[in-house]
Order: structure tokens, then C-alpha cells, then sequence
């Protein structure tokens, strides 16, 4: 519920169309539905511009299954499973429409097709780096917004970088991916005008400390306009860049 | 042998009751029994209101059965054993009574039914901290305490942290269970005049840190009155919880 | 504002004593006091049961006279400021009535004598904790508690310790603060049965890593029974113990 | 030198009108002037939008000044200056004209008036973050945004945030700043639908780890649309935020 | 495309050989081959003296057997594919042409036998550093060096170190692998005075912290003309050794 | 070879009896066997006071038997084989005579009776460090210690600990073997006179941090006469405990 | 009060000399006095064989002169102050009789001529870890313990290392010292056969993380016969090399 | 004393011209003087090319005084003293000849012109790294190769770096200093093919953990032939590059 629902609901309470305890009950039910396991948050998306995002570690498939009907039972599309296995996906086959990428280890649940718009880049280091990198451009695209995919482009070979300048120069936002030493981000956020969000990626080993070293890297890059994510955080990624490339003018 | 005991040994001792040999033996070796590989506490109960808790990781089936069947030879009833695995318990079936509870993986072994008094809430951020949960509210009750479960109320949807704020005002005392950012007890300890007792747990990825994170999270609480337990440690915040409950007036 | 007043209030619109506007305007508003630099939270009293505490740490002197000004005006007594350097100390004199303990880093402002109840026992590992101790004893005298002081019980020497045994068998809590290793409160929690606060210090050098390892220590008590606070968080342990010394019975 | 500019510079080489040497020459060396102890950046307004920052930590004020006078050599205007002490800001006191913010630790030098657009919000959960959130706030202004400012809104007293929905609910980018437990951008992410953009603060003590217990929180946070800038980097978030701000539609 | 090619280029523009935008579009494109997931790098041979290196991990079979096949399309030969399973290596039996080695994780596609020359010494602290030893080993000769190996030397029996002292002053560069303490490379570098490459392995336990506890030793080795790579990388070093094997004298 | 061989030697190079280049070659090489994957140290035995041990983590089973023939071969008896996992010892079941002891990891092969003198006591704090006490006792057995071993004396129940008082005060040597908060070295530590040989577990969870948190407790023990060897490191601190008890008079 | 004084103690309540309450608070309280921020430990000396040793940092003068006096009421005498400040000895002075080692911050406070015996070398990597050395030495020698020290003698010079063999031979026990990557104690561990105590001291910079690198490493210690204490802990080494220095033998 | 006098030695032994026992004293002692507080290292200059190097930090001008006076005792020239303070450089002025640079706390004592030969280039990410460079150009120029210095060329502006490619291409080693998140040695790394040494500095604030977010990338970089030394270690760096530089032909 909104601030001008909000208002809404105390003109209604003054003019007695509602009761005061009914108003107060509101306040705090409607806008979820709960399930005993989860309190499945109907009002997100008036609130943030997206539906609640279902993060599948850590729940069983009858849990999901749960969630997932309340939502659409609300009338949700493109209802995002995140971190979803192979196996709980299997297991979800046939309990409701929905759309998964293996790699990424992303479900797309009651599908709808939407009109894809503005730009956004995804570019990855390396090779090793693209089922973060798929979570991300994924996600950006059941949103609504358009992807376009660099890998492998990591900065021992830097040419390999500059050739897609012209894209990267078009983007309205850039989602850099990068595990190991993770100074993409930093070279390309030298290089464009817009937003560049970093994500680092758990590639690697040794001292890479299972991310970290990518992750304190990007914090610390000495180019402006970056911000980072969790480690291996596409979907953080994509969500972002989407509200960013969904922007409207001043 | 608490205090008083030790007065009463003594005066035992000064009336020739005892010889001075066996009270110094007595003071040391009545209160538990060495089995080898344990020595079980009988003494717990009467110093600190509760019988003997087993720690179930590390040990095998066979000592468990041992270290239960030397409590329950002193009349123990409730007897908790955590960190329980399925394997283990399905090792255990049929040695002794026993209810157990896969999710959280405590077992109460020669259980008993005793009255709930009072009033603990578990309330977790997500639903995939509810192992955890389970595992302190289930300590709780099988102390004696009454307990409400608030699952999924975590502070990215206020509103359904909101919607229970009457249970969380009749609390005695809260257990707030988070992983990820691990912000739920600040919240909830900025809403309340209970003690609050935060449970960090692992879940989450990346940056994480395996529960660290929530940890350093909940350590700093700008909130007054919120203490911390380890990671993932449902059992220590279900019997502290139980403590604080059965708190009687000045 | 609490539900009870939220309810009233919407009695209060629903009767046309109270505009809409004005009264969303009032749920949030009503409560706290913006200085533009601090936003002052006159409800934290009645819905926390202790007036706000002000941080003294990255305020200056301006700040928190600001601050107390506000909370006076509201009639405010025994505010605690903590982390109060020495300087800021002498540069407030006179700006308002304030009691102040050097060691502790603790001012009182407003200070007024209150009865002291109940029973809290604060036992320090050593000498050098008790700065810690301090600052812990005296918050909860502030807010009404009776506090006892056993220091320099450390477990290198048991026999100091079980010295005061009787006082801690008569704590309805117990804070026990300890640098080094931090062993203290796991020793402390196998004795008793109240709840048992522990704190750990800074004191020690090397491989304490400023007071991390007492932490870790004592997140992994293997007594039940014991939370943990923030390291040399004095404040917090003294606020929470009052919580608990004060419970009244179910 | 931008894609453009390189096309253009071998249309030339392709017309005679500049030989090869030359223009291999200019490829890298135009865009920059070399002082020795630095490259001046002169190319980065036009591929970056916005000047070169300089960090003046390390760096001599003789140093300062000769990028700022090569710099202003250029016209630039609004030229930044970070992480600047007060002594150094003493020493460059007449060698040009600049504008210094003591608490924020920043300079802005040959200031020019600039319309403010847009619309920025930086929120604080406490008074000890206002260093940080100014650091924020006055770069974005220095760049072309309007910065509304939200100090003391932490989680511990939710009103005082709550209070600020309506101006959190118009902005077009938030910068959300904490210390401590670093909850703030996780409650603000959740109540919002523009990008927020976390920053972690140094501001407590003990467990924060120097501000690490906040940065990895922030990291894990559970709302969607947040991401995270360095510690006390006040600077990054705020010329990120601009950025954001200054969106035109697609 | 080197300095010279650049220079080439530009002058076949001015001739008119080339057109402006072909120059433009072939300074980015020619030197690598873009498969999708992968940017093969063509140039790398004549930018860095060997061909472009396959990291195995994260990576499926599919994907290498693309990769090699566009290396072996530019007549690359002797292909270092790294940190490869055992699985992977038997998918790929019959794709190409390769030599593997399991113990080192490392295959040579396209293999060619070359001349070995200069002197390289791998050394290594114990038994279990070997596999690490292997990687570093074969991927100097795979490039043309000639290797010795001396293994099992470590300190807590110097005359085992000692004994191989004619071979260790022979060197032209010496690999020092250690896990545990990693104290090696420190006795090696006081002996010698040829360039000593430290590798910490992941051999030990608990405080070896999967050999961050290696790592931080040579890190910080009181012997001069030591530096380090990563944990258990001995591709990293075979590489390094290689390069300082084959220096021409000045 | 010792000091007093080197001399002989050199006696011996003067004499004409031994060449100068014999001599030179025989101070390096003698003391060792090169099997290539091992230099197995033939001299340690008179260095060391007994004869080498094997780490058996990371070796396969052929460089195990290779190394303990080589072993027999000079007649060395008792040899000690650490970290043998089971699937190891049953490969080498046959090869050569040995006593395996499967929770222990331990294997002694070319197994002797030899007389057990002296008193090593090993304590441990719960059932679940029962492995790594046994690698400690079963070590100092094997090298001719006598072992008094006291399992489950933690100090959450510190009668259970001072019961042993009288077996504690008589030991030479204790190993105190704990892990969670690795308190019960210093209580121990503050009980006795004798050296105090600490070992931490990795028994626990969260932030034990995998044994860190006892190690990092132990190492800041406030108790004096303490010293500390690596997490689950039995087999150190039976040898260490060994050589303490082995001592002569002065 | 040890185990021989309990049991004459209870004798005496048998035989009606002593009453059961004097002898209760007997048992707690004769062997320490209570001095309000102290509990002075008087039976240390006949428990542990030292008398308490006063730890200077975080004490004031007033609180070691309070402690010193008490100590010395019970004839105590050659009592240790360690890391006590240039500033606190000096206020210290003409309050009671001490010797002072600045560069140790050791005193001995009622200093006493006492015999030497037995042999302990102290052996340190370099010049700058000679405070912690000095620690130990004086720490031995107050304690009556014969010490040679060899400083200087780090790895990357063996030899340097190795003239000093003959006294590490003759040695009893042996502290070895070493900062930035520690590996001396490994070396020395491989060629003695007493026991070595490894001091890790802080000494070094940047990867050093202030001697956690050369704890590490020391902990790792691929030698048998090491155990490690604290950092710049010369204190605890030389107390613990007296204790094994004086061993009787069996 | 290297390989050959040890053999000229024996013969001497051999001939009777050198009895045993002087024979075994002169291995260990001729190549080092004992100051008592330093073992000065006479045999380093033959054994490793270059004589001892003092560190200066944790040494008193005393002692520094003494070891330059024992090494120009034996001729020892261009002495170098790493991590001179300004104040201990005062204090030895007038002892000996030095030439003294404060900014990279580094001295030449005994300075002598040589010939400066072969190419290194030192190049740095930004202004703030120039202490770290200078310590390691000045370094390799005191070892007598010649150092190309480019400063300010990090990856945030790319063609500040691309404008130096000539110069890196002509080095024969190259080291390359970035604090923050140290990325410019991957990217230089794949640009040339000689032996990149990387060095991480502490400069940064926050997140970059003292240089240890450098130093993590660097260890990760992706780039081939990149090695690493230790934060800050200017000195490291430059002895080694300066080894490589006079390499001689195979």
C-alpha cells in the first residue's frame, strides 16, 4: 500500500466507509498473503515496479509451488525463481507454466512475452563467467529491457575490450562480470559515461578466496560511475540495470 | 552440588557422618558419571535448570545411546540432542523414546508433556531460515515455554514485519532470525521493550561469508536491548529465550 | 506512536476531529524532532521502555547539547550519552546537569536518583577490563538496576572466581566481561541459571585482533544460556541486563 | 579521443592533411598531460561526462596545485577535489580560487554556478554519517543535481524514516548511508522503486571492522535495486548518483 | 596488432590502400575471433611470446574443443590447457590431437616437440606438493625450457636441500612450491642469485587456511629477489620461469 | 649427519683417508634417499630423536609403501603415518606390517613394543574431540610415553574437570584438546605447574570459523606455561608432549 | 590452596577445630585478596610454581603499586610486570624496589639474586625482533633459568644459522623468534631434538597483517617438536621454556 | 662461502696447511661478524650478487651505525637502507657517506657511481604510488641498471597508459605499482611479454583492507608472466628486476 492508498483508505475511514479497526487490519494484511512458511508480499510491485522475487535456495519444491500460486493467483507474470537447481526445477515441472535456463539456474514462472526496450550491455571477463552473466542478462529481459551480450573480454587482451567500444558506448547502463583479479569493471567504467554496475564472479582459486578478491577489487576502483553486487549476483545486476535503463527523463 | 550441598557434605564431615577421604572424593565425582567417552553432567539440572543438552555432531549413534540411557537412569525426561542428522536418528530408532524433528534436526528424547507458560516469538526474515527457527522454538517448547512463529517477515516488505507488531508487543521475549544483511533484529529490537535475541544463519551466498555477515550485522545493532548467539545456533537462542520467559518478578 | 495511539487516531479522523492530512501527516511526525542533523525520537521511551541513547562517537559537542536540549524539553531524565571522550566531556560543562565517569566514558545528563532493584552481577576477567565493566555497571544503575561488581576473576585463578559463587547464584543476571581468549562466560554459564550476558574486550595484543578473538570465543560458548554483545559494548550489556533484572513474572 | 575523433583523425591521415607518425603520436598522447608525477586526464570529460576527479590523499599540495592549474589550463570548471585535510586545503589557500567543505573533506575548485536538476536524496541512519552523506551530497550538487538531505532515519527508530516516505517516493536515485549494522539501504530498497545506492561508513566500533560489518550486509541485502560503493565513499556514490539523475528517457 | 602494424596500417590508409573505416574496424577485430562465448585471442603469440592459455575450469568441453579448433585454425601449436579433470579430458579424447597429464591437470593440444634449453629448477618442500610441481614443470617445457625437478627438500631436513645446492646455482630461474609453512623459497632465495618464483600449494590443514598461510610467508620472505603467484599455481610460474629462461643478454 | 660426524670427517679428509670431493658429496648426500617423489631423511632419527614421520594426506599409496620400505630398510621401527584415510590403509593392507587406528587416522607401521614411561595426560573438553585426542595419544604412545587420557571435561561442567584434579597434577605433560571456544587450555593452565600443550579443534560451527575461534582463544590464553599447535594437530602434540615428558634431569 | 591443604582442611571441620562455614569461605577466599579492581592470586606460586605475573597494559600505576604491595606483603618476590610503558616504570619509581628493561617493558619488582640453571637459547631471525627476545631471556632468567641468546640469525643466512648449532644442541628447550614469513623455527625444529617454542613478532609490514603471517606459518610448521605462543608474546615463551627447562627427570 | 671454497677448504684440510677443528669453525663463522645484536652477513654479496640489505624500521641509528661500519669494513659499497625514517636518517647523518631520498625512505651508504645498463620501467597507477616506485627505481638504480620511470597511467584512462606502450615494449622487465584495486598489472601484463612484477600499495581507504585488495587481484591476475611481491615493497620489486635485467644470454 502506497502513500495515496494510504490516504485514500483514512478519507474512506473519515467519511465511514470503513471502520477504523478494518482501516488499522488493513494497514498490515492486505498486502500479503501469508503462508505460514513465507508471507508472500503482494504489494512489491506497486511499491518497487516488479513483482516479489522467489529466491529458490533454501525452499522445497512444495514451498515454491505455494508461492508462486498466490502470486498467481494475484495475477503476476514473469515471476522470477532465482538460484533455482536442476533437480527443484525437474520437480516443479507441470505445477504451473514457466520457462528455465539451466546454466543460469533461472526460472521464469507464468511467462509473458513484453516488449524490450532501451539498451543494456552485459560484458564478461571471461568464458567461465557467463552463467553469471546469463542470470543477469536474463533477468533484464523478463523485466522488459533489451541485452546485449559481450564474453570473454577480459583485460589481458584489451583489444579484444575495445572492439566493443561501440556498443558499450551506446548502453544506457553496463553490467561488467568478472571473477580472478576483476579490474573489468574499473577499465570499462574508464571508458563510458553511463552507470556500470560490477559484479564479481567466484571464478578462480586459490587467493581469489572464493570471490572476495574480485569483490574488494571492484570496491575500490579507482574509475567513477561504479557500483557493485554480491558476489555472482546476476540477478542483483539485472534488476538494477533494468530500473536504470527504465529511467525516465528530468 | 550446588552450594548448599557443599555446607551440608561438610557438616556431614564435622559430625563424622562422612570421612574427610570420601567428601573430597564425593565433591568432585557424584555429580557425573564417566562413561569413557562422556562424562555425563547429572548435576546440570539442579545448577542450571535444565537437564544436560547432547551435542549430536561428532558423536556416533553408540555413544549417544549410552550418554541418553545414563541420563535417563537419573529420571531425566526432555532430554535434547541437536544437531541430529537422519542418518543418526534412524540409527537410534527403537533404542529409546524419542520425538524427533528432521527439518531442525532435534531430537527430545524420553519426552514428556509439560504446560507452555508465558510467551516467545520466532520471527525469521525468510522462509529459508525456518530450519533454524524450528530448532529454537522447538527447544523452547520442549522446555516449557509457549511459543508464535512469525516466518518470512523480513524488513525488504515492512509491512509484514508490521502486520504482527501486536505479537511482538506481548512478547516476553523475541527471537529475531536472519541470514543475508542480517537486519531483521535491529528492526525488530527498535519496536519492542523485550529482550531480543538475535540468530544469525547462513543463508545467503557470496559475500555471505557463510553467515558472518549477518553475524557482524546483528554484533552492531544500533538497537538497544539485542544480544547475539552463533551462527545458525537456534538451540542456544530457544533455551536462552526459555530462561528470560520463566524470568519471576522481583 | 503505538497501536493503541494508531487506533485512537483513527477513531479520531473517522469522528472529523482529525483531517486526513493531517493525521497521515501525524503518523509519522508526531514522534521525533528534526534538528536537521539528528532526528531526535521522543517515542523510543514509551516504546522501549529507556529514553533514546545518544552515540557520543562522530558528534560534536554542538551536536549533542542539540540533542539533550531536545529530550529535556520533553522532560527527559537520566539520558545516557555514551563514548564520550574526555574533551567533549569538558567542552559540554555547564551546558546542561550531567553526572560524568572518565573511565567508562559515560555521561548521565539530567541526572536523577531513582531506586535500584533487582539484582545484576557484572564479573571482569581482569583489571583491565573494568572500563568495560564500568560502563556497563553504570548504565544499568542509570536505569534503575542493582548492579554488583566482582572483578578480576579471570579463570587462570578458578578459586577467585568461585569466591563469589553466592553472589552469582543470586544474580537475576549476569554480564560477564573478559578480553584475551574470553573464557570467562562459558566458566560462568556452566554455574548458573540466569541468563548470562557476555562481553567481550579489546584487551590483549597479537592474536586477539583487537578483541575479535574473545568474540569468536564466546559466540562458540558451549554453555547454554549466554548471548553475546558487541566487543567493549559495555552500554549494551548494561541495557539489556536491566531488561531482563526487571522482568516482571508471567 | 572518442570513436569519432579517431575516424575523423584517419580521414585525415587517408587526406594528407596529417602523416601517419603524427597521428600514431596524437592516438596516445593528446588526451593527456604529462607533470611527471601525473597524467592529467584531459579527455575524460568527454568520455566520462564529467572532469577529473583528483584524490588528494597522498598526494603534495604542490602536486594539487599543478593538477589544477593544468587542468583549469583547459577550462574546466568544478574540478573535485576528495579526501582533502585541512592542512593541505590551508596550504592551497590563494594558489586558486576553490571552494573547500571541511567536513566532507572536499574542495571544488574554480566553482562555477550550475543549474540543479533532478532529484537526489541522501539519507543517513545517524548524525556520526553526516561527513560521509556530505561528501555525497555536495559532489552530486557540484556536478548538476538537487541533493535533498534525510540525516538520523535508522532502522532503530522507524518512524523517522518512515516520515521521509514521501520525499524518498519522488526521488530518482538514493544514496542510503550507514554504519554500524549497515540496515538502512535494505529497508529503504524495500520501500522504494528508483536505484539505491548503498554506502558503508566507518562510524562504530569493535565488530564493525572498521566498516566492513556494514559493507557486507549491504552486499547481502535482501531488497532488490541496491547496490554498494566503498566505505566512506561518499564521492563514488554521489557522482554515481548524478548519473543516474542526469537519465534521459529512452 | 603491434606498435608497428599500427604504424603499417595508418600508412595504407594514407596511400589509400585502406579506407578510414576498414583501418578502424580492423584496429579492434583482427586479432581475435569472437565465438560467442569465447574472444579468441590471435594476437597474444606476437604480443606476449606465447600462444593464448585455455583455463580449463568453468568451462564444458564444447566450449574448448571451439576454442582449440580456432587456435589450431591460426596454426597454433602446443596449446596449454590447464586445471582440466580428468572428465574433461576424456570428453575431448579424439577432438584434437593432445598430450594430457592428470596428475597436473594440464594438457598440450596440438603437440610439437620443440628444443629445450637454458635451466629452470622446480623445487619442492614435500611429497604432496608435486601435482602443483607437474603443472610448473610441464608448462615450461611445453614452452621450451629445460627442467629439473628436485622434490621433497623442505627445511625440517636442510641436508636434503643442501645436497641439491650444485643444481640450485646452475639455475637460471628456480620454482621454490611449499605448502604448509611455506618457509622454502625464503632458505632457497638466501642461497642463490638467480630469480626464485614462489608457489604456495593448499597442502596442510586447519591454520593453513587452504594456503593462505603459504602465501602470506612468501609474501613476506626476508631473502631478496623473491616474488609469488597464486595458491597452487603452477601454470603461473612454469610461465614466469619460462619468460626469465629465455632473456637474451643485454 | 651431527656436529661431531662432520668433524670426524674432516679428520678423516686429512688424514688422506677420505677425498676431499668424497667428503663434499657425503656431507649432502648420506643422510637421505632419493626415491624421486621422496628424499626420505635417514638421519632424523639422530637429529630428532626419532625417525621421520609421513603426512599421508596428498600421498598415493605407492609413494606411502615406497617410503616405509626405504624406511625399513635402515631398520627405523614405529614409523608413524598421519592423516591415512581408510581407503589408504586398506590399499597398503599387506605391503608392510602395521597397526592402523581408524579414527585416529593413525597408522604405526613396523610396529615394536617398546616400555611406556613417564606420564602425558590428554583431556579433551567434549565426546566429539575423542579423534584428535587418540592421534595424540596414540603417538606418544608409540614413541614410549605413558597416557592417562580424561575425555568430556569441558568447562561448561568444571566438576567434571576438577575430579581429575589429582591426574592432572601428576602428569608431566597435558595435552588439552578442545574445540568451540577452546577455553579449557587455560583452565587447566591455571590448575597445574607442567607445560600445557593446547590444541585446538575444528569442532563447532559458524563462527568457529573451522577450529579459528579455539585457536585464536588458546593462543590468547591468560593462563602461563601454555603453547599452542595447529587446529586437529594430535599427532604435533603427541610428539611435542613426548619430548617434554622424555626430559632428563638438569 | 591445593589438593593436600583441602583435604587437611576438612580433617580440621572432622575434628571440630574449624567450623563448616569458615571452611567453606575458606575455600574460596584465603588464597587471593580482594582489592576491589584486583583479586590478588596468592596460592598461584605453590599451584603453578611462579607467583602471578602482573600484565601492565590497561592498569595504572596506582592499580600495579596496589597489586605489587600485596604481592609483596605475602613475601613474594622477583615479580614480573610485563608491557609496562616507559611512562609507567617511570611512575612507578621509588614505590617499590624493580629493575626495568625498556626495550623488554619488563620489570622485576622486588628483585631478588637467584641461580641459574639448565640452558635455554633464545634465537632470533633479525636485529628488529630483539625486544621480544629480550622478553623472553629476562622473563627465564628472573625465573632462574640460564639463557644464551643468538640474534641475527635468520634464513636467508643459513650459516649465520648454523654456527650457532652447537649451542642449539647443547640447548635444554629453545625459543625461536621471528617476524615477517617466520620460517626460523621450522629450520632450527629440524635440526634439534628439544623442544622449540615459536614467537611470531610483529615485525614486517603489509602482508605481515602485524605477525598474523608468521603465526601462521609457525602453526604449519612442517618440523616436529614446535608449539607456538601468542604474538611478541616473549613473556609466554620464557616462562613455559623455564617450566621445561627445570623438568626433573622421570 | 660458496661451493668452490668449501672444496678449497677441504683440500687445504687434506694438505695439513688447515687443521679440522679450524677448518669446521671457519664453515660456519668467516662469513659473518656478530655484533651481538646482528649476525652481518659478509658471504651474501658472492652467494647472491649483491650485499646485504639493511632494514631499517625496528632498528636503532645505533645499530644501523654499527652494521654499515662492519660491511665497510670489508669494502661493501652502495649499501642500501630500506624504511629509513626521516628522524633516523637525521640521526646518522655525519656517520658515514650516504645519499638519503625521503620520499622513498631509502639510503645509499658507501655511494659509488656504476654504469646503469639494460631497461626497467616502473610505471604507477597513480600520483599516491610514487614513494612505493621510487624506493623501487632508485633500488635497481643503486644495483646499476638503468629505470624508466611512468607515473599516473592507470587504467581509468587507458590512453595515458597506451601512450607509454613504446617503452613498455622496449623493457627488458617491468614493474608495475597500483594500490586501490590494483588492476594495471593484468593490463600491462597483457600488453608485453617480459616479466611483470607487480607491486600492491596501500593506497585506498575502506575496502581496500591496507593494500590487501591489491595485493589479492594482483595475486589473481589473468594475465600470463605476472608475479607479485609484497604491499608497499618497493625494495622487493626492484632487487628483482634488476636481477632479470642482467640476466646474460643463454
Amino acid at each position: 500500500m502506497d502513500h495515496k492508498e494510504a490516504l485514500a483508505l483514512m478519507e474512506a475511514v473519515r467519511d465511514g466507509r470503513v471502520t477504523p479497526e478494518a482501516a488499522a487490519e488493513k494497514l498490515g494484511e492486505t498486502a500479503f498473503e501469508d503462508l505460514g512458511y513465507a508471507r508472500v508480499d503482494h504489494s512489491r510491485a506497486s511499491r518497487q515496479g516488479a513483482a516479489e522475487v522467489i529466491f529458490g535456495e533454501g525452499k522445497d519444491p512444495e514451498q515454491i509451488r505455494g508461492i508462486v500460486a498466490s502470486m498467481m493467483g494475484r495475477k503476476a507474470s514473469n515471476i522470477l525463481i532465482t538460484r533455482l537447481s536442476a533437480e527443484k526445477a525437474e520437480a516443479l515441472r507441470g505445477s504451473f507454466p514457466f520457462d528455465s535456463h539451466a546454466e543460469a539456474r533461472l526460472a521464469v514462472a507464468a511467462p509473458q512475452e513484453i516488449p524490450l526496450t532501451g539498451s543494456i550491455v552485459v560484458v564478461s571477463a571471461g568464458t567461465s563467467d557467463i552463467a553469471v552473466c546469463e542470470e543477469a542478462a536474463l533477468t533484464a529481459e523478463a523485466l522488459g529491457s533489451r541485452v546485449t551480450r559481450v564474453y570473454d573480454a577480459g583485460v589481458a587482451g584489451l583489444h579484444r575490450l575495445l572492439a566493443a567500444l561501440p556498443q558499450l558506448e551506446e548502453a544506457r547502463c553496463i553490467i561488467a562480470v568478472a571473477g580472478m583479479e576483476g579490474a573489468l569493471p574499473s577499465v570499462v567504467g574508464g571508458l563510458v559515461s553511463c552507470p556500470v554496475i560490477a559484479v564479481p564472479t567466484s571464478v578462480g582459486y586459490g587467493a581469489n578466496l572464493g570471490g572476495l578478491a574480485a569483490l574488494l577489487a571492484m570496491l575500490n576502483s579507482c574509475a567513477s560511475g561504479v557500483s557493485v553486487v554480491n558476489i555472482d549476483n546476476g540477478f542483483g545486476a539485472g534488476f538494477l540495470a533494468h530500473r536504470i535503463n527504465q529511467m525516465e527523463g528530468i
